[in-house]
Parts: structure tokens; sequence; C-alpha cells
């Protein structure tokens, strides 16, 4: 049953966990899906929240924690003995349970495993910690159906009874050779269509997009989302199915790839989250806005050497928030622009100078839209037209140079393996901002002293 | 067969265009997954793809053409006859060839849709042509498996076998009463594992998470995501069903989503991207820059009228950028942990004063830091003690302010319905630029004037 969870239920419960009302609880919380009950956990203090999971079934547990950050579910877990964390991971798939395991302290680590009941079980987890979290292996699970090519269909669905149990969702069922090599895949349609006695051989769909155990995470997404899997199996080098990977987890791989570029862009960091502690959140932003002040103060340096042109025209000064502000926004839209183009590598063998060309011919057309209105407005205002000539030409200057650098750079960044991201966070701003001040101030001496 | 697309293989498909040899190009793409051959394509110019896409199977084609961005494929089928475009469109999915019908003018949609085939399938397009494209029933396909809840297994696999070649990917099978409303689910292994003559009453799942058709895509992507569903049933308002979504149509709206927030937060009004004509990107880019300018013509009428405190320190002009750039910096960030906090909405009834005063308490910490070193260097570094003092308060009024209005604005406009993402654009970083010039010169003016 979906829930709409109100502040009324979230009352109730924590009454009934006041009153030890375990009974209120099972009733309410059972028929709720997992992802459901944490939501109500997280509104519930740690003390509260290990009391339902002490009322709720294990398997239920175990969801809600594979379902849990990893953040809040290790101080979590700590509330819990070995025992316990033992109970829930008999009951989670290898993957979540990997997941679990490699946020404890090793000695932990090490009692958990010792206390898990099924053999199989533990052959698998064991068998993923070698892989390093995020490369395939690191993703998949150990639970799949696997068929041997030379099996009738007959075998293929008693296989799948035997294994029905331990595989929640079957996407598709891989078929191998003797030695057990990834040689093709067997759809559930056909499986349902075809006549028992059909051996597997005739109908198999020897096409199988599969990804090796080392290939990093990102690659994983993009393989799946450019050919539509919703499973993918994962092979060796030498082609042995190892496990698969479901759709669900790569959601969750696209989606901090993509909060981590927007963290790039503005400069935090450490993965971090409101929630954390105020230490936490100050460390992570710090040391970007010390970019900044430091080129803020490179910046003053810098004004000051122009002083003697301050004094002459000292309304010079008031349009420096103008030249760094535009410059800042020219900047970071070039950037983001083909930080998209970049991500997205549609376009492959494109031509750098056609491509430069272009960006400049965009950057000439808004700078003179630009640079145009400031002149009309200073004009306009009384602005002296020596003084309103040096704004417009000193602003068209820094939209071109900033729509330069902010295209260059994210793809000299991504030439070189950086998240090109970078280029939109405070390091390539604050540089954009003191080349616009120089350009401001050099255009301003010039002109002057014609 | 996965293919690595070298520029030799572009090479050779070119020459084999150029020599109008359809035997190279099939025998050399038809192995290909469709979407490897749109890589190929967008090499091409529209001549040459034109002509592969006449020498390929009309389903290769249709696969093509549903993989292209919208602003690509409404281009290129210029090139095509309303009969070609209409073979194609006998090999799309309903959702699919929706989508592509209405990119077309009104005329040339009608002429397209009168020039169908199949009567079903004409029925589904014309249905569905009436969803708005951001809604649930805007991202539905018609095709899908029901069963009657009175009927048994053995009509189940019937079904199936009847409606296999419309349904390309089975991923779940629909369960409805007899007046086509949504009943539950029936897994495909609980139909693989169950004797022919059990009534489907029996077996099937009630428990059935589906969605109505009025409801916003991103909705669609959020339940889709918390309940990892690979599919999801679409229904009207009496519970009948409709259609059902799919996760690779969602998990474009979550990437669109990701790069409509980033596209807000660096100011960019349309969606584009870079291979747009220099007039679009120009215009795209254009208000945001005219916000930014409104506000540094603002703030240079603003510093003029403390014209008075630079003509008596006129070294005060040149922190300016100093104070904007980190008011800006300390805005963006505060911004950015916010929107990512509304975005997740995994804590739902948070207190809006503790909230706030953790947020003002990293300020503190990161302003006292800030501000003791930029005092320390300024000392150091032989500035006039008054200007250093007025310099470092100004500085932490500036962090304390920036981190308010950036946690609180996205808060208010997510409140009212609007992207958050917008918080972190150029309208609210241009308000607070003027803020942080607004209170160092305040600040300067008041501890000047002591």
């Amino acid at each position: 049953m979906q829930s709409e969870i109100t502040r009324e239920f979230i009352d109730q419960i924590e009454d009934a966990i006041e009153r030890r009302d375990t009974e209120f609880i099972l009733s309410n919380m059972e028929e709720m899906y997992a992802v459901d009950i944490t939501t109500v956990l997280y509104e519930l203090n740690t003390e509260q929240s290990k009391y339902v999971m002490d009322v709720l079934p294990s398997d239920v547990g175990a969801q809600i924690l594979s379902d849990l950050d990893s953040d809040v579910r290790t101080n979590f877990l700590k509330n819990f003995t070995t025992e316990e964390i033992a109970r829930y991971i008999n009951e989670m798939d290898s993957d979540d349970a990997v997941d679990l395991l490699n946020e404890q302290p090793v000695q932990r680590k090490e009692e958990i495993i010792a206390l898990l009941e099924d053999q199989e079980h533990v052959a698998d987890i064991i068998d993923l910690l070698h892989y390093d979290e995020d490369c395939a292996g690191g993703l998949m699970a150990k639970e799949l159906i696997k068929v041997n090519i030379n099996w009738r269909v007959g075998q293929c669905i008693e296989e799948i009874r035997r294994q029905a149990e331990d595989v929640e969702k079957v996407y598709a069922i891989y078929v191998v050779d003797d030695r057990d090599k990834l040689v093709g895949r067997l759809g559930m349609k056909t499986l349902i269509l075809t006549n028992d006695n059909t051996p597997i051989s005739e109908v198999y769909e020897p096409d199988v997009i599969s990804i090796e155990s080392y290939k990093d995470e990102q690659e994983v997404a993009t393989v799946m989302q450019k050919y539509d899997l919703d499973a993918i199996p994962v092979v060796n080098i030498q082609g042995r199915l190892l496990g698969r990977i479901t759709i669900d987890d790569v959601i969750d791989v696209i989606q901090e790839q993509a909060e981590l570029s927007r963290q790039l862009m503005t400069g935090i960091t450490e993965n971090i989250e409101e929630d954390d502690s105020v230490f936490r959140l100050s460390r992570a932003r710090l040391p970007w806005l010390m970019v900044g002040m430091v080129g803020g103060l490179l910046g003053a340096r810098f004004i000051g050497l122009f002083e003697g042109d301050i004094a002459i025209i000292p309304a010079l000064a008031m349009f420096t928030p103008l030249i760094t502000a535009t410059g800042g926004n020219v900047g970071i839209q070039s950037s983001s622009i083909i930080i998209q183009t970049l991500a997205n590598k549609t376009i492959m063998f494109d031509n750098f100078t056609s491509r430069i060309i272009k960006v400049l011919l965009v950057a000439i057309i808004n700078g003179l839209v630009m640079s145009g209105l400031v002149l009309g407005f200073n004009v306009l205002f009384g602005v002296e037209l020596t003084l309103s000539i040096v704004v417009a030409v000193a602003l068209f200057s820094v939209v071109l140079l900033s729509s330069f650098m902010g295209t260059v750079t994210p793809m000299i960044l991504d030439k070189y393996g950086v998240n090109p991201a970078v280029a939109a966070g405070p390091f390539i701003t604050t540089a954009n901002d003191l080349l616009g001040l120089g350009v401001y101030f050099m255009v301003a001496h010039m002109l002057l002293t014609l």
C-alpha cells in the first residue's frame, strides 16, 4: 500500500513506542512499503527507530537498512549487536550486504560474516568484497538466474523454481556454456511461449550486452542508458559470468553524478548534506571561499596599481561590480553549454576551430548589445562621455574574453581527465573576475592616457 | 553487436554513400544497434543520413528516429515524405509515435495519421495525442499486456502469445476486472512457475503501485525511483488501466531535470545545446546577462552615493570585488545545499528555525575565519587599520547575510512551486551582489563617520 505519511501518523507511532505497544506498530506498519517506513524512521530519534526495527520482521528491516544513506546507516548500526546485523544481512541481496559490511570497522565486519548462516550467501559476499566500490564489480549482485546452453526449456524452468527464492526479480535469464562463459540471454517472454522440450540453444538470444567487472560505474551507467537496459550481466576478462547490475542501482549513480557536478560548480569540496554537522559543513565550504578571498585580495592589490587613474576619474571605481559580474555570468554560461556537450558526447569528431568561432560570434553579438545598452544608459544619465566609452569598450572585451575562457577551460580539463564541471566552480570564476578587472583597468588606462 | 565507432568507419560509410553501394552499407550496419547507427548519422550530413535511412529496414529506421533529439528529428524529417514517415510510425511504439507526430505541423500530422495502416495503432496514437507532454499520460505507451482477473493462467499465456508481437518487452502483466479497472499485477516468475489451470485470482499480486494520467512527469519519476519500479501502470481517475510508463523514459526525465537545473543556475532561459544556431544561443543567454547588467548599473549608481566616502579613503573602492565575490560564493554554496535537500525530500517535517540556526552557525564560523584572515593580511601588507577593520566587519556581515538569503530564497521559491534552482541563477546572484555592496558601504560609512 502506498502511504501518505502525516504528522499525525508519526505522533501515533511515537506514542505507541512510548507505551511499548508492539501490536499497534506492527498492525500499522506491516502493510507499508519499506521505503515509506524509512521515511517514518527519519522523523524518529535513534532510540525510537531502533525500537521499531526490533518490532518489524527482519526481511523488512533488511530492506530499510538497504534504503538508508550510507552515513545515516553507519551511525544507526552502532546501536545494533553483530548478531542483529547478521540477521539482517541474511535477508539482503549480496550487493546491499557488501555495501553495508564495507561501512563497518574491519573487526566487526569479520565478526558479522562469521555469524552468517547460508554458506552460499557468505561465499557470494566474500567474493564481492574484493571489488572496488566504484566499478562494475562493486555495483553487481551475485543473485541471478543462469542456465546452461545444453539444457532444454523445461530444465530452465526447474532452475528458476530452484533459484526463485533468492532472486527477487528476474530481469532476464543468462545463458552460459560449460565453462560458465556468458553466451547469450533468454527473455521471459520466450520462456513462456516455448515448449518445455525445446533446446535452449534453439531459442536463446546470442546477442547480449555485458560489461567487464573492472569498468568504471560511470561507464556502466552510460552503456545501460544508451542501450536502454534494465539489467546488465557482469563478466570477467575471460567472459565468465560473475553477476548482474540492475537499473535501480545505476539511477543512483546517475543522480550522484548530477549532484557531484552541482557541488563542483558551487565549490563544495566534500559530499555533504544539509543534516551533516556544522563543523563538517564549514570545512567543506571554506577551501573554495578561500580561493575567492585570495582572488579578491589580489584584485584589491591590482586595483591599487591604478590608483592614479582612479584619482583622475574617481567614478571609474563605480563600474567594477558591473564588469566583474558580467564576466562571471558570461563565463559560467559558456562553461555550462560546453560541459553539457562534453557530458553527452553525441558529437565526437568535432572541429575545435569552428566551435571556437561560433562561441566568439555569440560573444560578439551579446557583447555589442550589452555595450551599446550600457553606453546609451550612461550617456543618458549624464555619465561623462570618456568614462562611458571606457566602460563600454571594457565590457565588450570582458564578454569576449570570458566566453573564450569559459569554453576553453572545460575542454582542457576534460582532455586531461578532470571533471569539466570544476571549470564552473569558484577557482575559474575567480580567475575570470581578475581577468575582467585587468581588462577594465587596462582599457581605461589606455583610453585615458591617449 | 556493441560497436566501437571509428573515424575510419565513418569514412568508409561516406565512400559507400558516394558510390551508392547499398550492399556495403547494409552488410556493415545491419548487425549494429540502432543507437550506434544514430551516432554514425550524427557524423554525416543530412543528405548522407537520409540515404542511409532509405537503405536500412524501416524498423531500424523507426528506432533511430525514436532515439534522435527532438530538434534534430524535426529538421531531419523535413527531408522525408509523409508516406515515408508513416512507414516508420507503423513500426514505433505509441509513445514514440506521438512524440514524433507532435513535432510536425498540424496539417502534416493529420496527413501522416491518415496514411497509417494498423487501425488499433491509430486508435492508440489518437488517444495519446490528447495528453500534455509533461504529464504521466504524455509519457505512457499503450502497448502492454493485460489479463482479466477471471481468467486462468493458461488463457493468460495465450494472451501474451497474441500480444507478443506488439509488446517489445514485458515488464509485468496487469490484471484488470470486467470494467477494465486495474486490480493487480502478475509477475513473469509467477506465470512461469504456475500450472495452466490455476485461476489468476489465486496467484495475482493485488498490491500494485499505479499513477494517474494527469500527474506531473516529475512525480512519475519520484514514485518510480522511490519504489524501484521498472514500469508503472497509468490509470484514469476511476482506476481504469490506460497505459504504462517504462523506466527508460523516466531516466530521460531525471536527466533533463538535472540539465534544466544547471541551466537555471547558469541563467540560460531556453533549453539550448551547443549545436544550436548562433542567434538562438545569443537570445537564450542575453536575458539573464541583462539582469546582471542592470544590477551592475544599479551598483554603480549605488557606489556613486558614497563618492564622499571614496573621496576620503580612495582605497575603499579596491575591496569591492572581494566583497561581491565572497557574497556570491557564499550565497551559491548555501543555495546549492538547500536545493539538494529540497530535491531529495527525505526530511519532511523539518524545523525551519533549527535549520536557519544551523545555517547561521556555519556562516559565523566561516565568516570569522575569513574576516580574521583578511584583517591579518591587510594589516600585514600595510593597509590602513581603519580600512582593514571596515573590510573585515563588512566581509563578516556579507557572509552572514548571503548565507541567510541563499538558504531562504530557494525555500520560498519551492513553497510557491518555482524550481528552487532559479535561486542559484543570475537574478538572485545579482541581488546578492547588490546587498553585499550595500552592506559594505553602509558599514564603511558608519565606521568612518564614528
